[in-house]
């Protein structure tokens, strides 16, 4: 296999995850999948530009987007930058003829996001969205114990993200509490992940009512003025899937006491699973036909015998992380590049459809009323 | 203290329990409780209320309840028959000058609730409804530390009451699916206690979206012929509180796996809360000035150091159970009967409240709109 | 079924909570099981029996345990006192042609042990110990799965007793921590029930190493003045069973942190079990068999589909506590003494095991050595 | 700082883990560490040092160990090797100036430990061991928590590894069911990480009494002939601690249901801690001086503001796997080389303190007495 040639855009903390992701696909999973090659990292701020050469492993830092995205020495874009960056850096990419790998969400809207698919479709080119936690092992094997009938049908789903690490008043106004950069917040930030994992699972979202709520109203800029924030803190939803099933989302960054508390929950007429991201090597699965006197929810332990758990650790619960999470997640799209189109993993679709929820949800909080999510054809 | 005088309305398996209440109250708080002398108890089925004689120490059965009610040996009516008599039963015991113990839901709909409550208040008798669970103690140390501004503002409540012994479709048709007699399904049935719950923590429901979803559309009669299930199997709720808190309720009789599964959680701008009656001796709480490095949420073994936990165990984590719970609930009924007021547990307008609830879910799940919940004065 | 007639010696914690089990018995059982005449009572100290007849339905107290076991209008005495009376009192009731209840431990070593044992064999009469934990119905379920075959050969078998009562230095002097009135602290007092429970489920215990601790070396008299204290805070055995299996135990009275924290793993050639009073309403069982992406512990739910658990609630996790462990032990006596023979529950002989098992690792903590546990025929 | 020059003996599963842990060091803490020049390697198969060259950036490989240990371009040796290679190469590479890590369990027996311990005292070179669990974050934090006094005196000390991938009778011979090649089984394999755990958070093991079994007998050679397993599948001690504490251990690779189940709980007279490999990211902490209704375990999750947690991810539980800990060990071993010394983690002589108390639990199980741990002066 040929090395695959990568440029990154944004060289922030998830600059760096991707960085390391890269290093570790290729030894993880050297024999399967092509080496990568790291030629060309920016950032809006150059210091960190040069941070990710020096450290990273990066070939050299340039000090513009369009550098990237123009050079002939890159085969994939890797996009880490700001939300409202998205669509420019991609559009161009595609246009020169580049795959292109973005962080989610993919961008502000969907009427945005529908353009980078139809712009992924013409160029041909492999477009992946940084969904990762739907590659997530404990993840897969709840969608192959759904895809087995294990479960039976999905009639409740729910699914929650609650962080606090914005909870605190103090913390100072950034892009992410402009509504105009961000599109939203906590919904967009880290809801994007349950609207994509409840989709991934469940199928597609028909309705949702929701409720958006903002707890600190105004925070410190850089001078020390108050601006005011205009994106939500929590956004609830309530919705109803088009497969029948029903289910809620709860998305936080203000949620007190939860550090990193991705999950979610599925019941079905024959089973049912549940995940949680703060025990994350874990999947618990309930199988209602088990003896009358044996039933109970499993405590699955991930590890090599569940999808996307192989070729990693020896034993199960020996302990997959954030990082292995991206390496996990590199492979696919590695696997995706020398295959030329998406084998695996989600694809700009895939951030389509979350937006197009996202767009529902913030028309029904404002509206009080159930809203249809409107579907484009792709 | 003079002997409570008890006649019992309806002797199913809530009879048993409120009967073995009784008797474990007077043995675990003889010397704070009146005692209970078990008078008259009566069923809709003679059978049952021959066994409440036989085997849990009612002195003798009658034929009806309205001997029950005009009997001049009783002081408390405990209506524990199906929904559909608790109004009948209730107003007829009020207007003979009865204090009234009545099983949740407390009506069928608001309006009746409400002229319940107005009988009770002319009557001037201590009218008590069954949410046995927010005089849990772990339920009470959760409103002992809001009280006590441990978690200061509630932003986000949820709760949840999951069972699965409905979820069967061989479970014959009853009185609970069918929408006259019961009002409504798991909305009624289990999600009543969350309602209450919610509202006893956080305060009154203002608006509410909602979902209700029927899953098993028709049952078997004793005839073998099939019925149409005219109730909710599951309920969905997306509520805003006066406060400004937010949340979600979701209720189910059908949820695979879920045996027993009543929980909240509480998320506040200082702290938060978490209960579940899978794990009901304990009480999770998270503190967020505690030291940067030693924060995290506590699991509080409940014991003798808990409201209402007192004079029960010697030790925390002993082991509180269904009967005990019954039993503290039992303890502030006779509490208040001693006082002639309700100094401790549920009202009737704390039955009313939950109701008005109730009536708005069932119209947002028709209207597909967030609805204002309609308030009474009482 | 004529009604069993109960005199009670000891009328303490335990007596009440013995005197509540025949009533809670009765109510949930009363087809079952005879009914209970709670005749006559008695205490050390006088007020405490009079509390029994005002409050818990005796009908009428004695001066002295004599009275109790020489009245004619008992069937069964049922013996609640201090360990070191335990001997001379169910002596006393059998040469009377009493039946004997008798809580744990049985004696203060295996010589008396053995010597109750005799006695019981010569008097045909029931003979019961009160094991309570061994009779709930998770750990009942645990004897079922490994009489199933469901674990294979148990290969490794861990028990835990860890309350923190007695770490505080300022708890008083007291009969149970004098090692001639209680034969030792927290091994007789806890540990014996790790080990019936062990000896239960993995067969008899042939050697033992272990270690005593006392962390407290003095505690207060009622006159201020300090008296040695004789007995262990803390013991720890290493165990190895006839049947080949080896393990540990670890009682302790002084386990900060620990509240009720009663457990149990066993480890299979072919599964393994794990309980925890903690979560006393669980059992967590994994099966070597499962598919292996399926592989996991199970938290089986107890509820009326488990062994003891049938007859009380109405669906699994409905929430059974420390209060239903002594009904549920109590309709086994009840039912005993209904055959005149033990047909379910520990027996004397069960007791005399544990006894044997404490005497050995007394000697093996005095000697440093392994010591193999001399036992008895009966 | 200058880069520094790595020889790798040995390229399994661990030789990879560590390849992985010097490139992620160096991009987590790029700015802190030096760079990693991955200059050499072998194996005792050629074809696993091939593959290091080529997926894990090794820059060549050679035939022997030898080579390593004598090239100039070399600073430092890692040794990945089955047991019994450890004491050869490390001597071979004290001799010849090298630094020295090595895997755990450091030598057979504490003899040659010692022999080790004098060559590294004589050579002045750092000379770590791979314990790589004392390095993590929760582990530092709970060596935190007994250096502030948290939990006061350690009274009782526990700690297990249980694992079944050996519990299989399929399982073919290998260097690990040998005596002589391996020095014990589970005890050295996976005991040995308990020993030094315990060592590190409570003192010196004083004496031990112990037990070691051998389930499986006999496994299949490569050509299918039977050979006797000649080590232990599981290891129960019993031990005294220095310090007045005691505590048990318990190892096995035959622990039916448990995958990777290390974990340690430590009871002191002011409060406790627990901590388990299955929930690597948390950290439990009881404090008997919180309010008395307000007492319970806290769960802790792990991040950035505990010791050996910063510089990793953004927010607390985020999620770090079994490649972190060995990049914060590589990151440990970093700062070591560059200072000169060992400033941070375990050292040679710990690993010697480790072989010290495996050699004595030999000797208790095989004499059935308690045995004292003969210490060396170093």
């Amino acid at each position: 296999m040929e090395a695959v040639r990568v440029g990154l855009v944004g060289a922030g903390f998830m600059g760096k995850i991707h960085s390391i992701a890269y290093r570790n696909a290729a030894m993880l999973f050297g024999h399967e999948v092509p080496a990568v090659d790291a030629v060309v990292v920016t950032d809006f701020d150059p210091a960190l530009a040069e941070r990710a050469v020096r450290d990273w492993g990066w070939s050299r830092s340039v000090g513009s987007w369009q550098e990237v995205t123009a050079s002939d020495e890159v085969d994939v874009v890797d996009i880490c930058t700001p939300n409202d960056n998205h669509v420019d850096i991609a559009l161009d990419a595609f246009a020169r003829g580049k795959h292109v790998l973005c962080e989610k969400p993919l961008a502000l809207d969907a009427d945005s996001a529908y353009q980078l698919c139809q712009a992924a479709a013409a160029s041909g080119r492999v477009a992946q969205v940084g969904f990762v936690y739907r590659q997530w092992p404990a993840v897969a094997m709840a969608r192959k114990l759904i895809d087995e009938g294990a479960i039976g049908q999905v009639r409740t789903a729910r699914s929650q993200f609650l962080l606090d690490y914005n909870g605190n008043p103090d913390i100072p106004m950034s892009w992410r509490f402009d509504r105009v950069r961000a599109g939203s917040g906590a919904l967009g930030d880290v809801g994007s992940h349950c609207i994509d994992l409840l989709q991934y699972l469940v199928g597609p979202i028909a309705h949702v009512s929701s409720r958006m709520q903002t707890f600190i109203h105004q925070r410190k800029n850089h001078d020390g003025s108050l601006v005011d924030v205009t994106v939500d803190d929590q956004t609830e939803i309530l919705a109803d899937f088009e497969s029948g099933a029903s289910g809620t989302i709860l998305a936080s960054w203000a949620g007190t006491g939860h550090k990193c508390d991705l999950g979610f929950e599925l019941i079905g007429s024959r089973g049912s699973v549940t995940f949680s991201w703060e025990h994350s090597n874990e999947l618990r699965f309930y199988d209602s036909t088990d003896a009358a006197d044996r039933q109970g929810y499993r405590t699955i332990l991930v590890g090599p015998a569940h999808p996307g758990g192989d070729g990693i650790h020896t034993v199960a619960a020996q302990g997959l992380g954030y990082t292995d999470a991206f390496a996990i997640a590199a492979r696919n799209t590695l696997r995706n590049l020398t295959a030329g189109r998406v084998v695996s993993g989600p694809t700009f679709v895939d951030g389509l459809r979350v937006a197009e929820v996202t767009d529902a949800v913030i028309a029904a909080a404002a509206s009080g009323s159930r809203v249809a999510v409107t579907r484009r054809m792709v």
